[in-house]
């Protein structure tokens, strides 16, 4: 088949793979409906995460089963499902206790940018639905796999709770899909620090009941005046780099919590100025799996519409395109049609 | 009166000091039944910290209201009261979810290792009992002022629930009293790392369940062991340093909480490693007023001893040697009598 494979930094090709196979008895193979593009595949693209020699792409899925594995239980051909980017037994102590992200088989998916994928793990990672989703859907239940639990465990680690004061830290898909969760836990307010015009539009429809495009000391002081000099309840920091995370803490409110999802890219973090701000953290891989059947329960009901992120729609074949969109914020993310 | 000065590392005396007076009208002035050593006091006693000037020693209080400020309404002279070492409106946003120690309005006390001491922001710090206590629970009920306080605030930080299993590092009086809240709390098993005779025996008489002498690699090795390789669900960090710091981490489970209130000294948190191990952090200055009326009602019920930790009592007119004891490990922490 034809797939997507990265040879280097900027080189993003659509090419001739070898068709995904069973390898073990625990897998199974889906034929996707749609998958997409991450924030997270851009650091190698920009050269700024080593390649280790041609890379499959692609890690959110959605699509139907077409074969599984000898030891596959809960899922069938025939069956739609989602999965997430990270691939667990949904049985060992990790998962249990809902950290299916650190799950002691963990492996992280690949190769889902393709007509085909392996699903590593097939019964601990896929939930299927009842029947198979109208095509309208596919867009909303696609971002389950990873934007949407991305943005929905930030909201989580950081404890938004009814009522909770909820500033957001970046403006891309995970930061948008964070507002989305704060909304749903039943934030009161949501701060969105965002300098975009579309985003913020997209922002404030998800939810979002003020904007800042300060950033800095500008934009800390701004989150200050807009929280009487107190602070946010819960801090989503959804980017990775030092200077979002430190404007995390600087906007929480002693006692807050930063949830943080952006993977931390050199990110040094000062004991005693956490201390004294009394500033919490977490984060890590979000463990979607605990939060699927709810996100995808949300989207079946058409309670939400995390869709709405993918601004831009190509063919599968046009993923090259894709990275340039989003490399260069042309497009917030990218969604690729897979044709039937 | 005569009252405890530091004025340099290593110079601690006795010496005659102006009595305390009423400064705001909101301060209290109160005699002493006891007071205590802190861990923090031998940081600026080693050196570890700079003094500036002369320092009236003493943060760890509990006695009787002889005076109170003109707007003070809650306590009035003739009743016995513990407050905490951070002074607190107990009304202010902070104040209000619990951060008391976050105070928009605190201070730290200072000056109580003395006959008389005044407290600041009287009305928002100081609890009364009902009566004034027998002397024999006189220790225990200083000890919720910071000691029991601060290590019940690390358990409550690192989310202790029934059933759970906790590590805590660090053996020292704060290390002990988080062994107490955990089991307070619920705890099934509870890992004392402690390599000193007298600290393990105390560790195990306050509910710990086993005892790591181990420290470093060595000693998160024998935590995974004892956890089958899963690690501790909480982890009380009551030391400050980066080896502690690093253990605590590496001692923890993905989804658990590493709850810090050693003050981190030069301590710089891996934000990848963090992500990764899925580690979350809380710390900083315990709000004790939050627990102080539940400690309190605690150790009026006998229900805790937390005075157990005192293994050393001088007159406070000795407190110059109850410094060289505890910094020279002798004592663990050292109760200074005030004569009545």
């Amino acid at each position: 088949m034809l797939a997507t494979v990265m040879h280097a930094p900027g080189d993003v090709r659509y090419e001739s793979v070898p068709d995904p196979e069973i390898v073990h008895p625990t897998d199974a193979i889906i034929k996707l409906f749609a998958t997409c593009i991450c924030g997270s595949d851009l650091w190698p693209y920009r050269g700024l995460q080593p390649l280790n020699g041609p890379m499959h792409m692609g890690h959110e899925y959605c699509g139907m089963v077409v074969e599984v594995g000898s030891a596959v239980r809960m899922v069938r051909p025939g069956q739609f499902v989602v999965g997430s980017f990270c691939l667990s037994d949904n049985t060992c102590p990790h998962c249990r206790i809902g950290f299916q992200s650190s799950c002691e088989q963990r492996e992280f998916m690949s190769g889902a940018q393709a007509p085909f994928a392996r699903v590593p793990l097939a019964d601990g990672t896929l939930v299927a639905t009842a029947e198979v989703p109208p095509d309208d859907l596919v867009p909303s239940l696609l971002a389950t796999s990873d934007v949407l639990g991305t943005g929905w465990y930030a909201a989580d680690a950081a404890r938004v709770r009814p009522g909770s004061t909820v500033a957001v830290v970046g403006d891309g898909a995970v930061g948008l899909m964070g507002v989305l969760a704060a909304k749903q836990m039943g934030a009161e307010r949501i701060i969105a620090m965002s300098r975009h015009k579309s985003r913020q539009d997209l922002a404030l429809e998800y939810g979002a009941t003020d904007i800042v495009a300060e950033r800095g000391a500008e934009g800390v002081k701004r989150i200050r005046e807009l929280t009487r000099n107190v602070g946010a309840d819960s801090v989503l920091e959804c980017v990775g780099t030092q200077e979002s995370m430190d404007q995390a803490i600087r906007c929480a409110r002693p006692g807050a919590m930063v949830g943080y999802v952006g993977v931390p890219h050199a990110v040094q973090l000062d004991g005693q100025g956490m201390f004294f701000a009394q500033v919490g953290t977490m984060g890590g891989p979000a463990p979607v799996r605990r939060f699927l059947p709810h996100l995808m329960e949300l989207v079946l009901s058409r309670k939400i519409d995390p869709g709405k992120v993918f601004d831009q729609v190509l063919p599968l074949e046009d993923v090259a395109e894709g990275y340039r969109a989003m490399d260069q914020r042309r497009a917030i993310k990218t969604l690729l049609r897979v044709s039937a």
